[in-house]
């Protein structure tokens, strides 16, 4: 086990109808709140009425700025650190999933930072203050509702570059899974796939004596592979939607992380075709992670086969840990294809014509991850088992 | 599922020489420090001296009360209150266990009150402010050192009690595996049975929708099943200490006990053992846990088979849950005493004359626990099973 220092404050405010009480939340801790949000899903369901309602209720006062894309945007963070410094802004509150809740960070290092906001995610400076944040989250899967990272795509050349810092851990996050009755079938899955490549980004790791870790880590995992299907099959599962609500914050929380060497080399390559092509990032994960186990199996075969018999329940064969490894491998892709993911570039609808490129650039900071260090033709061939 | 709020704002900082810069910590949080703890142990070890170094090299004022002794007494909480005053000390290290940690939770919130410390254990008052505490950790047992709650014995009448409030979670714990090399065996394996009672608390419950939860408290108890046995065949493995160091700390850090009632009876009946016999907390929870879950096992069948199953890897019978419940009671008891601790009240050395009075106290407030409702005759049949 490695030394580590592990602190997470993020207030978690769990279960129904918690985001009526969203206003006296903030009032702690602002006055001027930027309102922050997505597309138009949020009207229609009624949760920007009750969040409105909940802020004016609370003698708040508040403007908006929606319109966060998937993949979100640095123009709109550009657009909201103007907004901020204008209106002297001294809380953002975030509705939505994982792309409201970066842009809403992105925002808040940027305000007070006399530089380009994007320097933090070229990692050319440091956050050293920003604005506090709160979270109403929409969908399970990002985890981004209490960590300290923030995802952004600079539209110019495509760039999906990630940030990560202490400051930029939301100060609550309310969570009623009540709110991901109304997600899509394929959103529900995309952030189940999220939430799988965050624990698994984890647990395949070389460092020993982390069976405490490990074991949590495939709580994380178990509880996500049973409860999915159930919210696919009864979108108004209550007890499935909180299952994988809860999961879904603890497993990017980074409890579960802590003391081991992480890998984060498919989230890497992820970023790539979601910068490029603008996909789901779970739909990418989903195809990217099975590959990338394909090709790196064999750095630790008794972590796979480990792997294979506690999260998918593989019946234990010591005289073939291979095979073992591998049908924890082919259930996965298994399980994610039965959700209604795609698990090749094909399926994703990624052409093959960029492949190069993408690997290039990923790759051109130096390698990625840690259970397999992975340079320019290791990312090829990981596209190329994902075809 | 049920609705929760939680947060936990400790600063964790494990591994190994982690207390050599306690100083640094302590600096970023107070300038005149009481210096806390128990018996010689510290100074043995030559952690005194390290903690001493580390105060004085980050240029510190502080004074130092030791002699908390195991089960912490209120006499010695007065004092260390009026230390405090008298010194205008305005943050307090712990160095040591669970007790140490609760006296010193307990000097933090009385300095700032006028009234009668007491009235915290007693209900009468609640903390509304509390000096911050660090903490530097001797033994896993407790959790004491990220959690709320604190246990004081006021010597008059053998009143064992305790008072929970965020106030009082220390601001920063270190945790490093190797300062519990020179522990006894006897007190590794009350610190087990002390992290698994933390757990057991959690895990018995009647409230559906809480597999995640479930299967993290299952791992934290297959991690302190598998390690112990390690960490007393071998003391300074650091792979078993660190393993049950994270495990203790998070066992009752209350993530894991979200959004579900939790027991709590057994705790308040060893607390009446432990007032009047001064035994060692975790060998009384040894004796009562047993027969707690023998006297209660028929409430939830399901959950009881489900127990033994996934902990102690007993083979399912469907035909049987009553079977594989009482296979996993029994795993429980005998785990218990392969460590060495005592698994009756005749064990644990006490008498029969006084379990009348016993029962009668720990329930003259209501009755304990919500798994079942636990009168005064219940709690005497429980004693009756603990023969």
């Amino acid at each position: 086990m490695e030394n580590f220092v592990f602190q997470n404050t993020t207030k978690i405010i769990f279960g129904k109808g918690t985001e009526n009480n969203v206003g006296n939340e903030v009032k702690k801790l602002g006055k001027n709140i930027l309102l922050h949000y997505g597309g138009g899903s949020i009207k229609e369901t009624g949760l920007y009425n009750k969040v409105v309602n909940s802020l004016k209720e609370a003698g708040l006062n508040f403007i908006e700025l929606g319109g966060v894309q998937p993949n979100p945007r640095l123009s709109l963070v550009y657009e909201g650190i103007e907004l901020c410094r204008e209106n002297d802004i001294d809380f953002i509150l975030a509705v939505g999933g994982g792309s409201v809740i970066d842009s809403a960070k992105a925002i808040a290092a940027g305000v007070p930072y006399q530089g380009d906001v994007w320097d933090f995610y070229t990692h050319r400076a440091v956050v050293e203050e920003a604005l506090p944040i709160g979270v109403v989250l929409t969908i399970a899967a990002a985890g981004s509702e209490s960590s300290p990272g923030s995802v952004i795509t600079k539209e110019e050349g495509n760039l999906k570059r990630d940030c990560l810092s202490d400051l930029l851990r939301p100060k609550f996050a309310i969570l009623n899974p009540e709110l991901t009755y109304t997600l899509p079938a394929y959103q529900t899955a995309c952030g189940a796939a999220d939430i799988m490549a965050h624990v698994l980004e984890r647990y395949f790791t070389h460092t020993e004596d982390v069976d405490f870790t490990d074991r949590m880590l495939e709580a994380a995992l178990k509880t996500v592979i049973k409860h999915t299907p159930i919210a696919l099959d009864d979108p108004e599962n209550y007890g499935a939607r909180a299952q994988i609500m809860w999961a879904g914050t603890v497993a990017h929380g980074d409890l579960l992380g802590t003391g081991r060497v992480q890998d984060w080399a498919s989230h890497n390559i992820e970023h790539e075709l979601s910068g490029f092509y603008d996909v789901a990032h779970g739909a990418g994960l989903a195809v990217v992670f099975p590959a990338w186990m394909k090709y790196v199996y064999k750095e630790n075969l008794a972590r796979f086969a480990q792997y294979a018999v506690r999260v998918w329940d593989v019946e234990a064969d010591f005289f073939d840990l291979e095979g073992l490894a591998l049908e924890g491998i082919r259930r996965t892709e298994e399980f994610f294809s039965s959700i209604g993911l795609p698990v090749t570039l094909e399926e994703l609808g990624i052409p093959d014509d960029k492949l190069e490129l993408m690997a290039e650039m990923c790759t051109e900071r130096g390698p990625l991850g840690n259970f397999k260090k992975l340079y320019k033709e290791d990312v090829m061939n990981i596209f190329k088992l994902a075809m």
